[in-house]
């Protein structure tokens, strides 16, 4: 495996060989090309993550979202492990918003996931710092990309069941798991309706010990819950399961589930109908950061909008004529 | 008064006159007019606004949120019946996601505050429908500038604690209060972080009969993990009170609580401060959205991003490198 110093920079073949020949080294080196905000790193990071579109792998992307406490962690390292055993390769990424906050982010403690982090078939990376959400986003989807390039056939991204987060991870993903707690009543109060229609599986987690009766009443409500939504576009019918991440039991049903499903979209197309209508998505989320980006690039129209901008704060026009002559200008330069 | 049938179309200062002269059926139909799609109509509506933003009424506009339950429209019919009997006028408007998906909405049930909905003093208006949040957000905005101009002072706006919803509303209004239910240790998990970050205010609704221990302990709760907060740019400290609005006790505090704060951010201009910021966000966010609807009216713009969308979809570009190259081309002619 070659070796490249610190100092030494790859070149974009480098770069793409040594990703497919799964040198984690230069993934790694690549990812944090796509979370570089130099127009240097940008150019370079998007040949690299052209390049490794045309290599289409087959991969199974999963979302993983639950509330604080619920036992995301244990969840992962146990189903990320038992994937590695049935001959699969397993990257965790993670979206987590607070970390534009407090710099902090889940997973960058990797020690919480001890057996996982040093199994050379699992690659994991903490979430992207970003001064935005859709910013996030972005690095997240590219560096699914590039883990999939390097080999990596199952893709889990965690999230934490926090605003707007899920609604990004469940964009991009094929699958989307909620962890529960056992505890009916107040469980289905405290997640939000919208999570619990995004999901593809609902898992109780914690069905540790003496928690039988309590963990059956939780799943047969949740059952009785989904009753009540729409079919999915998938014909997936939503599953609710229970397990014990930590005593290791009800992985293998879970597995058995993902397998179910993936099987039922591969033949039913949805997996491509989806993943087409997330690019459709994505493409113009890009297209309206850029289009941001732009305006703040062209002197005439950054003047312009200046302008505008302080006749809306005057109270002189509203903000909606005020944004029409910026679009106006922009458009008959 | 003068009567406007259905069919006869209001000119331009006919609206402004009736708006102005506090006429609620010509109030009604602007709001309509801004509710509108259609381009005849948005012209109109964003002429109204430009003519009302020129009023410059000094208004106070309070958001108001809590998890379905909280007593929300209770809390609401007796705050605005007792500004009302101080003299004030109260617009009530609401801003609710759910109806994008049910094509309800909160508000729209108006015999659910039967008092203030007959009297001649108030104004409700249900959620705008609409397509995205960022739509209604908009519709609700413009709305505001019309009441004011009709002479409301005090305009309360509803959301319920799911989603963005949120922080659209935070992002409008002057006063931010959260309505709880008695009951620390869950309250304190379920309310999501941000949202008691964003409150000026939380009130512990449903003090009612014999609850006083839990209520104290509530209050408390939130008085001590209110304390962890940094402090805000308006220099209020944010208060925490219980009261009743079912039994109609602490109203009065409450209204005391608004009139402090009122009477700092005058003094500080943060009321100015903040709005300006307001004005400048959804300035922004207005252009994005003007951004969009312009490239999908320019039939050569539209036509590269149909190719472009189709390489991306196609996996030969990147959604990065596609939409470069739509911005590329838009600001290139």
């Amino acid at each position: 495996m070659t070796q490249f110093s610190k100092r030494k920079k790859p070149t974009l073949s480098e770069y793409i060989n040594g990703i497919q020949s799964g040198n984690r080294i230069l993934l790694s080196r690549a990812i944090t090309l796509i979370e570089s905000t130099s127009p240097k790193h940008v150019k370079l990071a998007q040949e690299i993550i052209s390049e490794c579109l045309k290599l289409k792998s087959k991969s199974r992307r999963i979302g993983i979202t639950g509330a604080p406490g619920v036992g995301k962690s244990t969840f992962i390292e146990q189903l990320g492990t038992q994937l590695i055993e049935k001959g699969h390769q397993v990257a965790v990424l993670a979206v987590d918003p607070s970390s534009q906050v407090s710099k902090g982010s889940i997973l960058g403690d990797k020690t919480r996931m001890d057996t996982l982090s040093t199994n050379p078939k699992a690659y994991i990376r903490p979430s992207p710092a970003g001064t935005s959400l859709g910013g996030v986003a972005r690095k997240t989807r590219e560096t699914i990309i590039l883990c999939e390039a390097a080999g990596y056939d199952t893709i889990l991204i965690e999230t934490v069941g926090v605003g707007q987060s899920e609604t990004i991870v469940h964009s991009m993903v094929d699958f989307f798991i909620l962890l529960l707690l056992p505890g009916a009543g107040d469980e289905l109060q405290g997640i939000k309706r919208g999570i619990v229609e995004m999901a593809d599986f609902a898992i109780v987690n914690k069905a540790d010990g003496d928690r039988d009766p309590l963990v059956k009443q939780t799943v047969a409500s949740y059952r009785n819950a989904l009753h009540l939504f729409q079919a999915k576009s998938s014909n997936w019918v939503t599953k609710v399961n229970a397990c014990s991440a930590l005593e290791n039991r009800g992985i293998d049903k879970v597995i058995n589930e993902i397998e179910n499903y993936f099987k039922l979209i591969n033949e039913n197309d949805f997996i491509n109908v989806n993943r087409q209508n997330q690019a459709k998505f994505w493409f113009k989320e890009t297209l309206q950061s850029l289009f941001e980006t732009q305006i703040f690039e062209n002197m005439d129209i950054q003047k312009r909008y200046n302008l505008l901008e302080q006749k809306v704060l005057d109270g002189k026009i509203s903000p909606f004529l005020g944004a029409q002559e910026v679009i106006d200008f922009v458009f008959k330069k």
